[in-house]
């Protein structure tokens, strides 16, 4: 990790293995950096794989990889490439990715199609072949490594590795689910990705998986935003290995289906805020929770207006309690919102309402608040029922030296 | 003005009276600071007006009146605050608007729906009636001022005054076209607020007026960007006042009629770039032009996605040709586009296409033409004939340092 850690940085929890799951790292020295960058997790047979990916119209050969492979629901490895995001590479990117799938499911005896690969990196500059089938049979040489190691050497430029884990019950038995993650450091040139690896022992369909998976990622990394640019190779994959023994979940209405949607959606929450408290010079994370809209996705707009907004995230840099640009960033969002209706408050304190500040709300409060490190900015639109939260982080001057103060 | 100049600012040129234009500057101290603060010109009767306003869902009380006075296509003044922008300030912010326009009247003889009102500052705070009607008694016994002391009274944290001006001939007689401008530089908690102004001596219908204004907004205001972020004053007004004595302009086909729009679009686009130009911060004034797109609004789309791009602001203030962020924001536009269709330039120099990098560009006038003040990227989408342009400028630790390192 090559800058100082995140102000919001969080210390890497205890994650424990997952019986089916075995990762390895290796050096593919797709850059002159002295680390590891090319991940290789080994999935047992019978691996189930959900995936949800960018929504970019341009993304990478990676993602269209993924994405095919998806349908068919099965998985065998993992092989996560770091320094280079192979995008933009047109036919040569292609043939990079599958030489790699490849490579792997010759290692496994399985098909090229079991293999799932990810990239991140420089755009524009196929990743070199040679470099990546190298790493891998090293990494298959090498000892398994640690979770931390993993999420290590999945990262760029993040400042921290980021990962987190969550049990449930299901048909009597003790699941767990870890994920590793990276993204939202970066330099120039540099693009950011997010990649969210998340593996489990249950046994679980990969119907049923995928449809857990879009429903988890709706409410968390689809309600995170740094600086609002969306990479072209933003990928999540889950995979279940099915160790744990339990009856396969197929359905939503299956024991313990319920439990374990709850854990996924709990654990992609957690890799999600990681990520946000990575967020490129950082210095406040910062919850926002949108009230009173005419839908939950009118109310997600509007919050996500104000996440993106340079103006509201620059105040609260400066720790001030500007409710004038959060007003602005309401205006701006298109979407269904009186004025007169409108309250906002930072923390637990009201300073508008109404269509007009609260005359002499107590400003020590919201000062301290503002002190803080996690923010919090409640809207109400007094419409409707509609309620969005998302989470964002402050735009600094570390952000302006990280993307800015660099010549390729 | 409180700043160093921009250093992409224009010297104020040289610009003609108008006749039947005259304005008046005074100090309403609204701030406690050492300038004049309300201007208050006056036109002569039978003035046309038209106007394009913000389209924020929580516009000031300004911009509601503006509304309901442009219905009615006269105007007899043109009153404008800087340093309270009277936005979300609920009743009271209305009355102070109907106090200004019944005062001004009353020293005109006219209706106060002939009385035109714009603010710009701080949201949130009612606008002070007494300094108000205070001001607007002293502009109107004041001499008439400069064009330029105009522009300077209208600005909040400008950087520099904004004017532009441009003839056409009609009906055989020479029209003068002159306009001010205030936006985009900003300190916390003001907020931005672009405010234009456009006076002629050109008889125009106010039906034909607003046509011909909306057509030059959607190629200029339309197409500019700081950062972002709407704000809820926004309002350029266009006054005729008829008398350079041609026949009247009422339709597209009248004789000088194209000749007019021409000049129109020509002083609004001066204007607009006259705005980016102060963007805060700002140390690059960049033009984006997207071509090849499946329609006008889909290229606009995309243009505006690369002009909003944090990450392609940044990689232009460094001077870095990172044309996969580019490729990005092409991508995260959600508008039709095909990676291998893509091709990409920098100045005169294509640096991508066909959906990868072009092998061994020459990289020294791409290098050149980035540490110029004025830079060029091309999109070509290689799908359809819609095109579209807009201005903005890059992202520098000015902008943090206007909009973060303070504290209300």
């Amino acid at each position: 990790m090559p800058h100082t850690p995140s102000p919001l940085a969080r210390p890497f929890p205890a994650m424990p293995p997952i019986a089916g799951v075995t990762p390895h790292v290796a050096r593919a020295h797709y850059k002159s950096w002295d680390r590891c960058d090319l991940t290789f997790i080994t999935l047992a047979p019978g691996t189930s794989v959900a995936g949800v990916t960018t929504q970019s119209k341009c993304p990478s050969p990676e993602v269209e990889w993924c994405r095919a492979a998806l349908v068919l629901g099965q998985a065998r490895a993992l092989v996560v490439n770091a320094g280079n995001a192979n995008a933009f590479t047109g036919q040569r990117g292609r043939a990079a990715v599958e030489a790699i799938a490849a490579r792997a499911a010759g290692h496994l005896g399985c098909q090229p199609s079991d293999i799932f690969v990810a990239s991140t990196g420089v755009i524009g500059v196929p990743l070199p072949i040679d470099k990546a089938e190298a790493g891998l049979d090293a990494a298959f040489a090498a000892a398994p490594c640690s979770w931390e190691d993993a999420a290590n050497t999945i990262g760029t430029t993040d400042t921290f590795a980021k990962g987190a884990m969550t049990t449930a019950i299901v048909d009597g038995r003790t699941v767990t689910l870890v994920g590793i993650i990276k993204g939202s450091g970066m330099i120039a040139p540099d693009m950011a990705t997010m990649l969210g690896f998340i593996f489990t022992d249950a046994a679980v369909e990969p119907v049923f998986l995928q449809a857990a998976l879009a429903e988890a990622n709706r409410a968390s990394f689809a309600c995170i935003t740094v600086d609002s640019d969306t990479s072209t190779s933003d990928t999540v994959l889950a995979f279940a290995t099915g160790a744990a023994g339990n009856a396969p979940l197929a359905a939503s209405d299956d024991a313990g289906a319920d439990a374990f949607r709850a854990a996924l959606s709990d654990l992609c929450l957690q890799l999600a805020h990681l990520v946000v408290r990575d967020g490129e010079g950082a210095s406040k994370f910062i919850e926002i929770a949108v009230t009173g809209a005419e839908s939950d996705a009118s109310a997600r707009t509007i919050a996500l207006s104000i996440a993106n907004s340079p103006l509201v995230k620059t105040a609260i840099a400066g720790e001030d309690a500007n409710w004038g640009r959060v007003v602005m960033a309401v205006g701006k969002a298109g979407e269904p919102a009186e004025r007169d209706l409108l309250s906002i408050r930072f923390g637990d304190t009201q300073v508008a309402q109404g269509g007009l500040a609260v005359e002499g709300y107590d400003e020590a409060p919201v000062a301290g608040h503002l002190k803080g490190q996690d923010i919090e900015i409640g809207v109400d639109l007094g419409r409707g029922e509609g309620r969005a939260t998302v989470w964002t982080c402050d735009l600094t001057h570390g952000y302006i030296s990280i993307n800015a103060d660099y010549r390729s």
